[in-house]
């Protein structure tokens, strides 16, 4: 692989092509709608009739949904993956997005035990073990501690897993949409384990939901006095019920499981407890039968949203934008690199929208297509320079027994007719 | 009113008291508890039955909706206000909220003749007018062009317009909720005129809704060639149909009217043209008889949303969160100012969260409640160098006919018993 300052891969027209116009986009008016008019050109008027009647009022929807056209855009969950739908996992349909925030009723969802449904005023929070004063909070007394505001991503630790093996499954949502980046309101984790005095040999911390699974991990207590949030809102509002209702944990950059959901309980201990989440699970195996543990952070990671295998190019050759996302939990995305023959060449994309530490970024790659096959993959770079590796990088230091933690390059091939697919270059 | 850099206001203990503790928040546990344990307290064991049975798995809400205890959580319409809900406005319950996005199930609804249900195979922009090449574009056009991502605040020009005669309604979601801040992705409207070709004497343009008010404002050529955008997403997902969808234009800081949604023509002219929308609407009737035109930008202002007549404090004295919004059409909000005696002492409030050019910004004001009435108001600084007025500041500038454009401080009156009012202080 090798970084060119003024490349023209495969497949693509100059920047400056694009720039200059390419080919026309927007079809001409008839000469009389050039004039100054009142009323638009009748190429509009016949086709459309909703300027014909008045639409629904302010009452009609006291919580808003969106358009009928839009019912294609949804979680999707793969009848095959689990053995029952309340111990599995959906997916966010990323190729429908844009921008950074994920909107809350299209955040992928992974349950253990199905969505537990609180009642906000039964919900306690307990804080025990190696504390000087063990305490119980109400919502309420939540409510009380200062709070804060941060965007965070959420992945699985098992998003991309089953491409390990090679290409699995067509379609970003699929391969890569066990993420979401919304905005939390909470309060630092800090706050409430101060308030009950963590004793000198606190060193760790163990978070319990409230549903049918009882989800634990162990956190080391750096990491729970450092940014955690006992967070209560998502985008503003109160957290969706598959989410946490009304409480969750947020562990920023931190693998998905542990964002304790319906959180009830943080003890607090003097070593890891070793639960089945942190054993036979979320952990990596390598080959030779070792595996590793504790692989909290999430490496630096990112994907091609636009064209893929379920957003193909339908507008033929000419000005195109191929667009994805990018994020590490480690910090920030401030590069993140593009090539449309399957790594060759490389360019940098441009990215755009807020950059906020251990959040989805947003990149863009302007181009003019002259039609021909593609092979299109992103590189993202963190902030603390770490590259985003190949699958191949990845698979010659853990092997091919792993499902957790693949951040490889993803690679999809654009035919001559648009349609993507899911592909493995060497 | 004064500035003290350390002051005591009536009904407030010291900032040091509330972070040394104040009154205890949380209750003790019982002594067994305290132990290291695997199961918590029996008192919320015997609280909650969600952790015996397994709940909605992951094909149960293709897309999410909120949960059932969150129901009340609604944008509400006022009936009287309006003589029909197709042409009228509903209002964001800005006092359940909390952060800066406001999710779009809840961004408030203002529309003049319903919701247009466009289906967008059928939409089309045209730009036309003065232009060397008036053009026609389908939504696939649009989105061949670069996009960007952008947080901004729209505010109805009406918002708190009934308060100029004094305290009228009681609550801030219908004294300040025509308001909502959302992540919108779009083209720069620049890049569309360019590629039509603005001829010189191009001045204004006139955006043109699809919906059957055909609704119309006039913009300056130069605030269409800087930051309004030709938005077809909001918060990631496609903007909702009572949004504009499936495009509107976006004019950053300026009133919510100029937002034309269900866009279907742009023009471009030498003059403005003096529609309804912008003579005998959406103008600041003077003493006098004459009007102030053209008051497109929105001045900076702020709202306290907890405690406030919708959100009462209910858990007593001791420690207290007071939150609220501050924003500008003319920047950012680099500090808010919070009084609870009515403008006696003020104190800086804290600003959290991200700060965006003409976003809304979120402000806390944490302190230990004596339990004694309480005056709260909140003052904007943006960062012009702008404050925000009283209301009798501006009611001496501008009369009391006016409707438009009223960003005085607001006062909620607290008693003692933590109920919260809308009332006038001179």
């Amino acid at each position: 692989m090798s970084d060119n300052s003024d490349p023209k891969p495969a497949g693509v027209n100059s920047r400056r092509a694009f720039l200059k116009g390419g080919l026309a986009v927007g079809g001409a008016l008839a000469g009389a709608a050039a004039a100054r008019a009142g009323t638009p050109d009748p190429a509009i008027t016949e086709l459309q009739e909703w300027n014909q009647y008045l639409g629904d009022g302010v009452d009609a929807r006291p919580y808003g949904t969106p358009s009928e056209y839009e019912k294609h855009v949804v979680r999707r969950n793969v009848e095959w993956l689990t053995a029952d739908p309340v111990s599995s996992v959906n997916f966010t349909p990323l190729h429908e997005l844009d921008g950074i925030i994920t909107p809350n009723g299209l955040c992928f969802e992974r349950h253990h035990a199905g969505i537990a449904e609180v009642d906000p005023a039964k919900q306690r929070l307990m804080i025990n073990g190696l504390v000087d004063k063990p305490l119980i909070f109400t919502m309420q007394d939540l409510m009380r501690f200062p709070r804060q505001n941060h965007v965070y991503f959420l992945e699985c630790a098992a998003n991309s897993g089953m491409e390990w093996r090679g290409a699995q499954l067509n379609g970003c949502q699929y391969t890569h949409g066990m993420i979401h980046n919304v905005m939390y309101t909470g309060v630092p984790l800090r706050l409430l384990l101060e308030e009950a005095g963590v004793k000198t040999n606190g060193k760790w911390v163990l978070p319990e939901g409230a549903d049918a699974s009882a989800m634990t991990r162990s956190i080391p207590i750096e990491k729970a006095l450092d940014d955690c949030l006992v967070a209560f809102k998502m985008n503003g509002e109160a957290l969706r019920p598959e989410q946490g209702y009304p409480v969750r944990l947020v562990v920023p950059g931190w693998e998905g499981n542990m964002w304790v959901k319906w959180l009830r309980r943080i003890e607090v201990g003097d070593e890891p407890w070793h639960h089945r989440e942190e054993t036979s699970k979320y952990t990596d195996l390598l080959e030779g039968g070792t595996a590793r543990r504790f692989t909290w952070e999430m490496d630096a990671k990112s994907i091609i949203t636009n064209p893929s295998p379920q957003a193909p190019i339908t507008h033929g050759k000419g000005r195109t934008v191929l667009t994805g996302y990018a994020w590490s939990g480690r910090g920030t995305i401030p590069r993140v690199d593009v090539t449309l023959d399957g790594g060759k060449n490389w360019v940098q994309a441009r990215m755009d929208g807020p950059s906020f530490d251990k959040s989805l970024h947003r990149f863009y790659f302007d181009f003019d297509w002259d039609g021909r096959e593609l092979l299109v993959q992103s590189r993202a770079h963190d902030s603390t320079g770490y590259v985003q590796p190949t699958k191949d990088e990845l698979r010659a230091i853990r092997g091919e027994n792993s499902i957790y933690h693949n951040n490889g390059i993803q690679t999809w091939l654009v035919r001559e007719n648009g349609q993507a697919e899911n592909v493995e270059v060497s």
